[in-house]
């Protein structure tokens, strides 16, 4: 029996135009707030603009840094952070899809402390300002959980880190605002959903409530996900991939991510233009099939718990059949590329394989089947 | 779809000897404590001595308040308050089942305010000492909720109150503690656990979160609960009966309860020496069978998660037949009681049936299908 601890004190307000309560919220903890958005979506959509008026009516003051790109580096988070402080604001708002999310948390640490971002991966943070998260896509779960991923431009890097300080104070999730995502947007993140909850369910620290989440959520996935995409209007699919993100989110607070992520990381940390979940899309079958064995059983549950007919199938047959129905899915939201096919270089493999290691090797150590820096090069090959 | 927040601070702590560090946890909050306990098992079974040897020698203050009776009264509560007060503690600790747990949280808003704790229920506590909760049963989940239940002795209402200052700040979940309870005590906490899940999962106030835990906890139940009961010493079923416990804690946390707690808290109020477990399930059948056709195809889904075959049941078949299996886990259990045999007097129905709307209120107005007194009083006789 394994011992764990369960700790996660984010206000979740999950609702059609909760947006409309920010202002009151963000009341709670400061009259000043920086918001770390994007440059172009929230924008574009009117939701930013939305929330400035908002914030504006209940009497905050209102600083906008919209510099964060789609794979955020050290050098946006940390000119955040300097106007952040050079404002001496007493909140920090994270608007959008996982980057600014992410973002908008190394920020509020940054702000608090004195050094360059990059060094609290060293060195644990143990304060930050307040932060709101407003979720545009469905997506990272970085809404509900302490996780921020942010690249080192200048050498490619990308790794994950998070501190209990870190928590969103308040998640706002409002399905209205996820239903501007074209239909691209929600094919990759939503299949990031998918990867969290497998790769959370069949990790090694795994445990009750970790899977209460996953299990919810690959209900709500199985359910929604192609509904969202091919039904970009239809507001109960939005609200349920919402939720999923969310229970996803929850669920690799507690159990981390597996060989998947921890590959993902440096691919699109040396390829920027690469999206999270376009990444994802590439490597998860050859992954899935290098954990078949040791995630067996899972599988089986996951199938069951996809509608997957067991009819005549063997053990075998039916774990396999999860990774067909994921081949499926990944064509139906037309996410089947390979890793040449997004522009990775086939001489950079093995610079990748080493920086699974060095950035993810918490995810790598996590994942349900060991593997070395050879295995891990050799995924990558059958995903190229 | 229908709006609502998440919100759970607990720091849940779970595994075999956690207790081991309930000193350097309570440090964290003072340096001086209350244990709120009972008379009898915590003092027998060496738990309590334990306890106060592992907070005394990480230089923790204790005083021992352990007049919590098993339906605790308010007059037990103000006098523990007055002592925490008296003694100038800085936490409370409650240590045993849901009755010293609740309490636990009474005391800790009691002693922080100036009022006798009766009067919270209509003026909202705001503050409230920490509390840490060591649970010995798997159990009411008090030991992650906000929530307390006590008994005014002057008139038998028993209703339950929470704020959001009256969340544990810490729960230790140690199932090597639980696994001291006599079977009669782990069937009727269990079945408390299984009646925490069914109106969790089928109340008006549901959502993916609760309906998350309820679907773990059912699993856990249906493997464990029994066998728990069995064997005793089972530290494997123990500890999936205690995260069954914690996972069902939160889902009402959530979610709320139903009929069947509407009606049990003023059973149990009454008759003080009815224990909550056994008196749930005098109630059960006669409700389920109340609230099978607005619940049909969630009692579908739960014998689905219970593992009852299909076969070639119609619907409603389907969804009886969990009733079926109700009855008889509470046969397996030896709980087939009927109120007549618990020593509730017949002509204490409709005193009963009157306080189930003016005591829980809000968990009639949760249950799946509506109820009137004289419906109420119906499923009472029904259950007599």
């Amino acid at each position: 029996m394994d011992s764990f601890d369960i700790f996660n004190p984010v206000n979740i307000r999950f609702g059609r135009g909760v947006i409309g309560e920010a202002g009151k919220i963000a009341r709670r903890y400061s009259n000043s707030a920086l918001i770390v958005t994007g440059k172009t979506s929230m924008r574009k959509t009117g939701v930013l603009d939305n929330l400035i008026g908002i914030l504006k009516s209940a009497g905050v003051d209102v600083t906008v840094y919209d510099g964060i790109t789609p794979n955020p580096t050290t050098a946006e988070i940390d000119e955040a952070a300097g106007i952040a402080k050079q404002k001496g604001v007493g909140l920090i708002i994270g608007l959008g899809g996982g980057s600014p999310l992410d973002s908008a948390k190394a920020v509020a640490v940054a702000a608090k402390g004195d050094m360059p971002v990059w060094n609290y991966l060293k060195t644990p943070a143990t304060e930050a300002l307040p932060v709101i998260t407003i979720v545009s896509t469905s997506g990272t779960g970085s809404e509900v959980n302490r996780y921020s991923v942010m690249t080192n431009p200048e050498t490619g890097e990308k790794p994950g880190f998070g501190y209990a300080c870190m928590y969103p104070k308040e998640a706002i999730i409002d399905p209205e605002i996820t239903a501007s995502m074209p239909p691209q947007v929600t094919a990759a993140t939503g299949f990031d959903v998918f990867v969290h909850i497998l790769e959370a369910f069949t990790g090694k620290i795994r445990n009750a409530f970790s899977s209460a989440y996953c299990m919810q959520a690959f209900y709500l996935l199985r359910d929604n996900l192609v509904r969202a995409y091919e039904e970009p209007a239809n507001i109960e699919a939005r609200g349920n991939m919402a939720l999923a993100s969310a229970l996803a989110g929850l669920a690799i607070d507690i159990s981390g991510v597996g060989i998947m992520h921890a590959l993902e990381h440096p691919v699109s940390g040396n390829y920027p233009e690469v999206a999270h979940g376009a990444g994802l899309a590439a490597l998860a079958v050859p992954s899935m099939k290098y954990n078949l064995e040791a995630c067996k059983m899972d599988f089986m549950l996951i199938a069951h718990h996809f509608g997957i007919k067991r009819a005549g199938k063997s053990d075998d047959e039916y774990a396999y059949a999860l990774i067909e129905k994921t081949e499926d899915i990944i064509r139906t939201l037309s996410l089947n590329a390979r890793l040449k096919d997004l522009g990775v270089e086939k001489d950079r493999l093995p610079k990748i394989a080493k920086e699974a290691f060095s950035t993810m090797g918490f995810a790598i150590q996590n994942n349900a089947r060991a593997a070395g820096e050879a295995e891990v090069l050799k995924i990558l090959e059958e995903s190229y």
